[in-house]
């Protein structure tokens, strides 16, 4: 297919969390009718080795699955890629290289949603899953921008936010959200200034309705590699709509 | 690439319902992990000409677009194709005719939906775009089957249907609400059994929280679209979860 634009989404880690991340892009752009949105294709497949079972315990490794899925989004015509998955982006500098397109990086993306909320400096509390934690994903980017980073101890990853990612991930929506909301409480109790939604799954077990009753900042990853996504193209002059 | 099942989806017509299908797609599918997920390439393409304004008004014609779509998905692999706006399906014949795989009609969905809703007879208050009722898209289908159908009047589906679905398309969540949930009441008040929300964007303007409050039986044509598809991964024997 020819297209002047087209961004390239491999999803699928979870399912929900890649519809849900096409979803808010959409909501989130600047446009009055269907023809002013950003063209999109979202290859949403589940079928993909978990990620964290991968690198915490020897499972399969997730990377030629997503490697061939990015090839396929590039030979699809994106001229963008971005992946709603946080624990992917530990195999991120090996996808970028696969890619002839720029491959947006989910963490950078929140380190500018921070600045973009007014958090420009402080402690940030961390929420993800076992493997983005243990490995550094957030703190490596985080404390080079100049954050000091709080995380959940190894009992509160399994017992809060894995039980709420996992939640999501089998569509027990219900039970997502208290497992989470404690999670943000404790980071909040341990003097956090904000705190990161750092898997995809998390923004999806804390609506946005419930948001405002925390009682303090929360960066939500998914939406903050949608703004990313539209900060590219407008930078780029790809976003040209009647309101600009 | 290989796969072994993938839905193709034909969607961006708009492109929050096209999101929006994949979202409940994954909500309504029996999984308890992502592997257990249906795969789904979403072609969100909101450059697709618009449908009602080919029809009614001899804008662009939408064809060679969406004809473009469905070959894309094929030679891409899907083994099923979804398109998740009902206006589209005026075209439905030369779409299917254009597919090597089967291609869902998404007012057949709809019917399924009212039978297992249990409204298996009765009148039936149809919402949707000038196009579609204009052109008895619905009419036609659920008469075959039994049904009587209610059409708001043409001024109704201006100031009701097509209003409520401009606020969608454009963002304006806020303001689809009020004119959706007036016109179900007037084809309430006229006799109507249940409505179908016969426009992708309508389920978007009506979110399921609010509709049990208007007190009637809703078909929604974005979840009837993605039940058809679980039942025909289930049928083919492609959706065997820990559940079956």
């Amino acid at each position: 297919m020819e297209t002047k634009r087209m961004l390239g989404v491999l999803g699928g880690m979870g399912p929900m969390a890649g519809a849900a991340f096409a979803l808010r892009l959409a909501a989130l752009t600047p446009a009055d009718r269907d023809q002013e949105h950003i063209p999109v294709l979202l290859l949403n497949d589940p079928r993909i080795p978990d990620r964290s079972t991968a690198r915490l315990a020897g499972g399969e490794d997730p990377l030629p699955a997503m490697r061939a899925g990015i090839e396929f989004l590039n030979t699809s015509g994106a001229d963008l890629i971005a992946i709603p998955c946080n624990t992917a982006h530990l195999w991120y500098d090996e996808l970028a290289e696969a890619s002839q397109c720029p491959v947006l990086h989910i963490i950078e993306a929140v380190a500018d949603d921070l600045r973009r909320q007014g958090v420009a400096r402080g402690r940030i509390g961390l929420m993800g899953t076992a493997a983005t934690l243990a490995l550094g994903l957030y703190q490596r980017t985080l404390e080079q921008h100049g954050y000091e980073c709080i995380v959940p101890q190894d009992d509160e990853v399994e017992s809060l936010c894995m039980t709420s990612i996992r939640a999501v991930k089998s569509n027990r929506l219900d039970d997502s959200l208290a497992p989470a909301v404690e999670c943000v409480q404790r980071l909040r109790a341990r003097g956090a200034d904000a705190v990161v939604l750092g898997c995809t799954e998390l923004p999806l077990a804390i609506p946005h309705a419930v948001r405002p009753s925390l009682g303090m900042v929360t960066t939500d990853s998914i939406d903050a590699l949608a703004l990313a996504v539209i900060e590219h193209y407008q930078k780029a002059g790809k976003l040209a709509t009647h309101r600009d």
